[in-house]
């Protein structure tokens, strides 16, 4: 399992390893599984104080440190840090890589394995198994328990991330005192399926994709991978955001040409998506995507959300942003319903905010209050 | 001018070509200059019931009859034809392929000249000059000059079409006695630019594209207009639009998989792309979105939206779709207290629709009657 291929950079992540695997939703069990994890604070004497953080499609367990392929900070430490309100002088924070992601867990990326657990000499690729946001969930199980973890003082997460705290909530009732789902929704609606789909054409557009077969060639597919990043980075920003960064602002050069970059946000878009093939996998990429699109909480429970949550006691905490418009208010509102008709406990808040999606990784003060709040009541409850 | 070159389909189009050519806002001038144009009703003897009618990004001037190329219905068939609201009974219409296009007029595909206007025998391909929504609008006036018509009755159109029906009243408003700019913007927004750089990056990546000179080899970049046509459709559509449609049905198996289209969404838009690629051409879409991005009539005006229009005499008929996230509603409130301030006659509404952008080609009864009682009121007032 930590033989890593060429063309992918070699990073040496702290790993826990379950030689028995993983049960899937797609049926297949993939064996040995490995969960690569981060965690930040202290456990108390009592395991009380562990909360687990959980990462969005292109995120990794780097939370909070500089990441180990960019250099750049972690990618929430906006938020979580000593006296921030994911607090690392009062809570012990795991973040895990999801299963199927390329930081180090198991995913397309990783060495694929036979039925007896055996290594084969070549990654997953696309014989990786489809997977679920339950799969992904399923790991940090194991994860959490390997840790001496009983109970969770909280899940948090933000975008694909907040479906695996609700999805933790409804697997794992009693392991979760509360659950912070932010930026997300109990399913994926028909547009950001559309949008994931692009991405995925685009991928599997490049024909230096070669079907996913690229180690083979030590060229990933590139271009693809960018394109799809634009789009979903459009996605992730408000109209509002994008004028003020960046407005109808020409690059230097009045010349008309329909070749080169003109606008500031053509120059900025192709940027993001160049860099990110630097650290993310094609792949995992297509994996987790498809993981995002099955996600439909409901479903799970015969057609019925409330059901997900029915008799649970976790404490809920719900935040969306105003201008966020992938995953919008009246998806949250949605999920409050449910939780009503749950007779959850559950707290709700709309943040103003002009940033879209991407605000939950942002300052946003009131955000943060209301988050650091919640978490701390949770804690003052519990005597951590 | 007439040759056609491999491997684009050969259609016969009608056209009419100035030989002189035409000044572009870049400095170039190209010539000769071919306008390919479709024409329903009749000129009546005063010639004061022409109504020009302006097509969007992808349209082209086969309005209300068969696609010679797909064999389509026309694209505004449920506006246009004998008492329809665009009434080819009363009305003279007229539409053009733009400049740029890829449908008979002067554009990429067709045959390059030099400046003495000889052929080279190439197509212009990525060497075509930088246009603008204005070099569209002046292409236009030469062929309704050409058809002896002085006065339009009106200009109409959506989307980018919208764009043209504002130009030319800020252009040539002595030609323009009515406007109607539909589900449309003074400016293209950031967001929009922003989408359109999405498409052009997937084309350009397509190694198949060569750097625009893909004729030489007989093959188009068919996987990336697919691609950039994928991510345009989804802005076509609201959110609203597509959970109807799609929702999250799957289409039949159950099975997990990443990679086949699984959601009716997804195989809805690849079928978009694949059919796109049979009618359009690449480097047409870099030239038309560029003009779009380009675009900003007030930045024409020393900054001032009203300058476009002070002293203007032509009546404006503003529509906007209440579900239309490409071109919101608010752009239309823009553009009208402009029109305000310039002291214009415009009239304004806003049309209840869950049918996103596309609204405007879609059956929309309150829409139709809308735009066929205004332009009837013009036509009554000039006694046509």
């Amino acid at each position: 399992m930590s033989a890593h291929i060429a063309p992918f950079p070699q990073v040496d992540h702290q790993r826990a390893v379950f030689a028995d695997g993983l049960a899937l939703d797609c049926g297949m069990t993939i064996a040995p599984m490995a969960v690569a994890y981060r965690t930040y604070g202290t456990l108390n004497a009592a395991r009380s104080n562990a909360v687990l953080v959980c990462h969005a499609l292109t995120g990794d367990q780097y939370v909070a440190e500089p990441h180990p392929l960019t250099g750049k900070p972690g990618w929430w430490e906006t938020i979580l840090g000593p006296g921030k309100p994911l607090d690392t002088d009062r809570y012990f924070l795991i973040c895990a890589n999801v299963l199927g992601g390329c930081m180090g867990s198991t995913g397309p990326r990783e060495e694929m394995t036979d039925s007896a657990g055996r290594g084969l000499g070549r990654p997953w690729g696309t014989d990786f198994p489809s997977i679920t946001i339950r799969d992904m969930v399923r790991a940090q199980k194991r994860l959490v328990d390997h840790l001496g973890i009983s109970r969770l003082l909280a899940v948090v997460g933000g975008s694909m991330g907040g479906m695996q705290a609700l999805e933790w909530a409804a697997t794992f009732p009693g392991s979760v005192f509360a659950a912070a789902p932010i930026a997300t929704a109990a399913h994926h609606s028909a547009q950001n399926i559309a949008f994931n789909e692009v991405g995925r054409a685009a991928i599997q557009s490049d024909p230096a994709w070669k079907a996913g077969r690229y180690w083979e060639e030590g060229r990933v597919p590139a271009q693809g991978l960018s394109v799809a990043r634009m789009v979903a980075h459009i996605t992730y920003l408000s109209e509002q955001a994008l004028t003020r960064k960046f407005g109808r602002r020409l690059r230097g050069a009045s010349a008309l040409t329909f070749l080169e970059d003109v606008f500031e946000v053509e120059s900025y878009l192709r940027h993001q998506g160049s860099t990110f093939v630097r650290r993310f996998d094609a792949n995992s990429y297509l994996t987790i995507t498809r993981a995002m699109d099955y996600f439909d909480l409901a479903q799970e429970h015969g057609g019925d959300l409330a059901a997900a949550f029915r008799g649970t006691r976790t404490r809920f905490f719900v935040a969306s942003f105003s201008s966020d418009w992938l995953f919008p208010t009246t998806e949250s509102r949605a999920l409050v319903r449910a939780l009503n008709a749950a007779a959850a406990n559950v707290s709700f808040v709309e943040i103003e905010s002009d940033k879209g999606h991407d605000a939950f990784l942002l300052e946003e003060p009131v955000f943060h209050r209301a988050l650091g709040g919640f978490l701390a009541g949770c804690a003052d409850r519990l005597g951590v």
